[in-house]
């Protein structure tokens, strides 16, 4: 086959600019890797001069990605404008419905209507691929629904937010408290116009929605996830989980259990000394957990030109060579409803609470727990010169329904002004 | 597509026993994964009546490899039973010819007849891959091939033997001298039949050999391997180390440079923080740097039943899919001859050495090192009540020619009775 397989890009921001300088500074490797050349028909982006340090004179010029994506000339769409909906949804929609081939690297587009556009990728014979929209650079989406497709997936975990890891790894070498940190990654450039898309989890809960589909066979669930963002952890956390043993890190959790499927996207203590806990800085981290692999464990960069790029030339590869993966793992009409799990699996939590310096308070705090049938691992109090009291507790596994009951009887007893803050310990 | 995908497959060991459980209890999964359903045709082991756990009853049997790989009801043929000639070669090439798609696990034969091999696939149309027959579990194969196509790669480096590092992290962590840890990994079945396969490094260097052809498209060069073992690493070396902030690993590493293409499988020093140091007992690791994706990290089991039935299956989903992958991740006409780096890229390097309890023993040392250009970055005398002064010495970047030189002008100092250890410090 030498048909050049001829390409649409829509959206020139720095992951485009960095697939239109590889498709033409490597077009000789790519066509022998290919069995074809790649090549690119026509851009699409917000504004046609400026300078990207890429040419793009020769390529064809749409203001319309709609447009673009529908093009005679083009065999694949490229999909790089980002948000859910929109421009990047109805070119999608538009190229799949005219029978192009799409890779994306749009997480919030899929999260949000991963199960439509892939039947209509389905239905038009056509493939949606989207590594580029989990973890950077790491060809994790491949490897689970490629390398491990033997496997019955158990669990998928993953530091898949860059942004935050760096946050939470920075308060903890340098000391300094979230706010300071939140605006030291700011000016640096490295948080979403909308922070809470990457403090909030919501970012790295999109990527974990993608992954549980393609793990366990299930309809994208965004909805579903259960979210919690890094921005009630404290530096006094940090250091607490480090006495333990622990690291924060902002972890996402989908596991499949007879109870349904969990997706957690939340800040939990992992071992230190395993690779979760010690990944450092804007470096991503994906685990998988299969019958038969037992774990895998893929780290890379989760973000930036080259890396993410890579990924989406990976996709783009695989179309030339005539690949004809399904979005998911498996054909788009036999994803099954993922049926929610109602609570979480059992595990044990670490609870910190300012206690009033009275005498009683920590007895009240440890009746509530064992009324609550949760037994207490390990307590410490340390010193203080203030009114209140730290105090910490590591508790053995426990539901969290169970905990939070406990939670709520706390707040009743007159012994605390703030609620305890609890944090999940995942067993990695 | 609803015809089944027929498997021949030859060898019952442990792998090829877990490929048949796979295919009996997970029928529905894979055939809602691959499109279609995966069936077993026939089978061929050594003996044919055997408790292996799992009934084959239903299949047809061969008593020859050859004849099975050729059947009519066989479209791809599975090879598990090794060696890299005889019965696994003769049944391969059988297959190919008779069109049939393969997958194997055997590193010893693509390693010699890697180039040969993929150039019959290609003639035949068939798939011929191996993702089994490096690091286990771990997709490495597809990773490099398929993920990471749209990069130049630029060096891949690897824990491919998992007895090798038992033995090594068993010796520092217990303490116990390389016989004594070789002794208890003989008892527990860790080694193979001819434990130079393992410990001489040749199990690795196959491995390595093999991901340097995907990795650089060049042809499989075993044979331009630089092996070293690990038979000569002691507990003193292990906790010198330590010491110094590293860790001793059975190290694969392949390069591209200017002067040629680099693979050594060798002992070397890695950063004790880094992943690779990080990596205890059995566990595989390998790490993949392109141009584009910076630096990827594999983790996962190296061996066993599940792991590597995984990996086997992922091939043939594959090929049960359509996918028609490359063995190389090029057309196998199209590989190009590897041009041997005459010497390793300059890199420092640990040396201990054993010198004569005479005044001015050290600095004879220190003059032969710098007269071969070499500098010094740190140098130890540890205490001693022996004749001879341990003596530890960690050089700047040097080339191992100009290292060689000097160790041979060091022999002829009269200083020490047995040359000194040398062992590479790679920069991961």
């Amino acid at each position: 086959m030498t048909t050049p397989l001829r390409l649409g890009i829509a959206g020139l921001g720095t992951v485009g600019t960095g697939v239109v300088k590889i498709v033409r500074q490597k077009a000789e490797l790519l066509a022998e890797r290919a069995g074809r050349p790649i090549a690119i028909s026509a851009i699409s982006a917000r504004t046609r001069d400026k300078d990207r340090g890429v040419n793009i004179s020769s390529y064809a010029w749409e203001d319309d990605p709609v447009a673009l994506a529908t093009r005679d000339d083009v065999d694949l769409f490229v999909e790089l404008m980002g948000g859910s909906d929109g421009p990047a949804k109805a070119a999608t929609e538009a190229a799949l419905a005219a029978g192009k081939h799409v890779v994306t690297a749009n997480k919030a587009m899929l999260a949000h209507h991963g199960q439509a556009l892939a039947e209509a990728a389905e239905a038009a014979g056509a493939v949606l691929r989207f590594e580029a929209a989990v973890a950077g650079g790491i060809p994790v989406v491949k490897a689970l629904t490629e390398g491990l497709a033997g496997n019955d997936i158990t669990r998928v975990m993953g530091v898949m937010n860059g942004t935050c890891n760096y946050i939470l790894t920075r308060m903890q070498s340098a000391g300094l408290p979230y706010d300071e940190v939140f605006e030291e990654a700011n000016q640096l450039g490295f948080l979403e116009a909308d922070p809470t898309l990457d403090v909030g989890g919501i970012d790295a809960g999109h990527k974990l929605a993608l992954l549980a589909a393609a793990a366990f066979g299930t309809r994208v669930d965004f909805a579903a996830v259960e979210l919690e963002g890094i921005e009630r952890v404290t530096i006094a956390d940090i250091r607490h989980a480090e006495d333990l043993g622990y690291r924060i890190k902002l972890l996402g959790v989908a596991q499949m259990t007879g109870r349904g499927l969990e997706q957690r996207m939340s800040p939990c203590l992992v071992p230190r000394k395993s690779p979760l806990g010690q990944l450092e800085g804007g470096t991503n981290m994906v685990v998988l957990e299969g019958d038969q692999v037992e774990q895998i464990v893929l780290r890379g960069p989760g973000a930036g030109e080259g890396p993410t790029a890579s990924a989406v030339m990976g996709d783009v590869i695989d179309v030339a060579r005539g690949f004809r993966a399904t979005t998911f793992g498996m054909p788009a009409h036999a994803l099954a409803a993922a049926r929610p799990a109602r609570t979480a699996t059992p595990a044990p939590y670490y609870l910190r609470m300012a206690l009033h310096d009275k005498p009683g308070a920590l007895a009240k705090v440890a009746t509530v727990l064992g009324n609550a049938g949760i037994s207490i691992d390990r307590m410490r109090q340390t010193k203080h010169r203030d009114v209140t009291a730290p105090v910490l507790i590591v508790t053995h596994k426990t539901t969290r329904d169970a905990l939070d009951d406990a939670l709520k009887a706390m707040g009743g007893l007159g012994v605390m002004d703030t609620p305890p803050v609890a944090l999940r310990i995942e067993s990695v």
